[in-house]
């Protein structure tokens, strides 16, 4: 209605002056945003989701709502991508939530809990089990909505330089450990460092770190880290869904005219599903790669799993014990988890074990 | 540029005569589709799927592009969706590609053969693996394009009315399967018949039926079937990944113009999330139901999965024989299955059974 309004305007206006750039309709506006990602070229499938997020937007809005894509530290550095946006000096950014745990605890949710839940179940706690709600709900205070844009599924635990065969082995440890798996591992005695995987490849080669992780065979491949630390552990119990979120400014979401935010909505679950399948397209040859270049794939011993597990736990009623509203969710995707893995053993781990042992030797 | 040439046209146009109906731009005119699903009430998350895909799109548009879902039965019978969109009696369906085998048997991977990929591998087998090509590439043929719109995961194998103990009870169990999965059971002397879950639920009643399987915890829940036969067997290694499509009239779709195109497909892909993500939601309180009804959930004795792997093997092997289209597809299939059961193995697996086991009796 509003819309054959306008046109008629237009239609009149068009008599006194050439029609003006922006003048479809006042639904379909010419918008330029910017985003800032919080990783850099050496992450190509992230930077690829991005742009392929990027695209599907202005895809379907004819070039009409344009998002160009700016690497980490272009616009703002990696790790702060959301106050950038918070603060309203870029409308969006790609970026894990777990980065901004000192805003609010509760959005490490967003990303996931080490020995969380897992992509599946983190995809559907968030749609339809509440996630949603809450992690929106603490971001509104930082006058900020997310929206799930990428997954990788559980990641790689990471390379050492030596086997580790017991708990022990953890104490004195000096690793490179993203996020609350390394603060989970101070516990147990390692020394963790965050640094960029540069610095990490470097002081790998000369015997500073012990142990790295990043992300799965694909990029792992790509740095090289196989050529200092060829014991490959997994699997990676603290980033076991590797969720990452569009987060954009909330006033800007509100000016949005509907159709775009619909528009921008359903480019963040294409671009998330995009991630996951471009991920799981690279990784098995990837993996194979590694091990053709004397990667040792091992998994954790039960014991070292175990005892992360618990510390994990101990980790985590620390921070209940200080918030409440912390407490509550950590409750709640507990017992979410557990219900889910009862069905996950019976549907996917049934299936999967069944043709892991019925193919071996045979590819 | 071609829409401020029709707005100009318009602005003269609107001198003679009222602004017509579809006045806005030639990128967005207004259109009124049919969906024909090939599924009815009884499967509400398959219908809860559609309505969002078609919600999805409307919301894109500001409801320019309408499509309308129509259930099972009202424009085409269920198995006869893609022959309604094919003839262009109906614009686009929601249906799986296996009902189609006698169309061109390459269908099939559309949906996943029996023990193919899981979910997240077929996912990753159309978008980057050379599933889209392929499938599309023999859809082409029929005059329709498709996209995939659902995905439910790894199902269940069926209700059985006793336990299933050796291949040797197999012989002469009547039983009610789906698909390919039927001929398979067949080889291995079942007989297997097709038909709606209605009829089934009374063969199992007044015991004219051994078994039959349906979907998964929460549409079998919700349909009754433990009251007829306690023991519910998994995994259902003849749909592993129950991916649905999306099917399209090509002359349909060509009309299109592109950013319609682009929030049809986005659509889809979301669509496809929200069925997993809905089903990933629903299926674990359903299996928690169920056990409180008295079901009995079993998995298959590993003897009959492997003889049921067997004769897959063999029966895909005779189609292979038949047609060269179909073994090439086959071998790529089966390749890209053994190289991501390598990666499955060493990350999701590796996770959910750490935690399958850290969290047993702690729910």
């Amino acid at each position: 209605m509003k819309r054959r309004q306008f046109l008629r305007g237009g239609a009149l206006a068009a008599l006194a002056a050439p029609v003006a750039a922006p003048a479809l309709a006042d639904t379909a506006p010419e918008l330029k945003w910017r985003l800032t990602s919080s990783f850099g070229k050496s992450l190509e499938v992230m930077q690829g989701t991005v742009q392929a997020l990027c695209k599907f937007v202005a895809e379907a809005t004819d070039n009409r709502f344009v998002i160009q894509p700016h690497l980490a530290g272009e616009l703002a550095p990696g790790s702060q991508a959301l106050d950038a946006v918070s603060s309203g000096s870029v409308e969006c950014a790609f970026t894990p939530l777990a980065y901004y745990a000192a805003k609010d605890p509760i959005l490490v949710f967003g990303s996931g809990i080490p020995f969380g839940l897992n992509e599946r179940q983190q995809v559907a706690w968030w749609q339809f089990g509440g996630g949603k709600d809450a992690i929106n709900g603490a971001l509104q205070r930082l006058n900020v909505i997310s929206m799930p844009a990428g997954v990788s599924g559980t990641q790689m635990g990471g390379w050492f330089r030596k086997e580790l065969n017991t708990v022990e082995d953890l104490k004195g440890l000096r690793m490179r450990v993203v996020g609350m798996g390394g603060a989970i591992l101070q516990r147990l005695g390692a020394v963790t460092y965050q640094m960029t995987y540069v610095d990490t490849l470097a002081a790998l080669e000369n015997g500073t770190l012990d142990s790295a992780e990043f992300v799965c065979p694909h990029d792992d491949e790509r740095a090289g880290f196989v050529k200092f630390a060829r014991f490959n552990y997994y699997p990676c119990w603290w980033e076991s869904s590797g969720m990452l979120h569009m987060v954009v400014n909330l006033d800007q979401w509100n000016a949005l005219p509907k159709p775009y935010q619909a528009i921008l909505a359903r480019a963040c679950d294409a671009a998330m599903t995009y991630m996951r399948a471009k991920y799981d397209n690279l990784n098995p040859p990837a993996l194979r790669k590694l091990v053709a270049a004397g990667a040792v794939m091992k998994p954790f011993p039960q014991p070292v799993l175990e005892a992360c597990f618990k510390a994990t736990g101990e980790h985590l009623a620390e921070i209940a014990g200080k918030s409440i509203h912390f407490k509550k969710l950590l409750d709640q995707v507990n017992g979410y988890r557990s219900d889910h893995l009862a069905w996950r053993q019976i549907a996917e781990q049934a299936y999967d074990g069944f043709l892991i042992s019925a193919t071996r030797g045979k590819a």
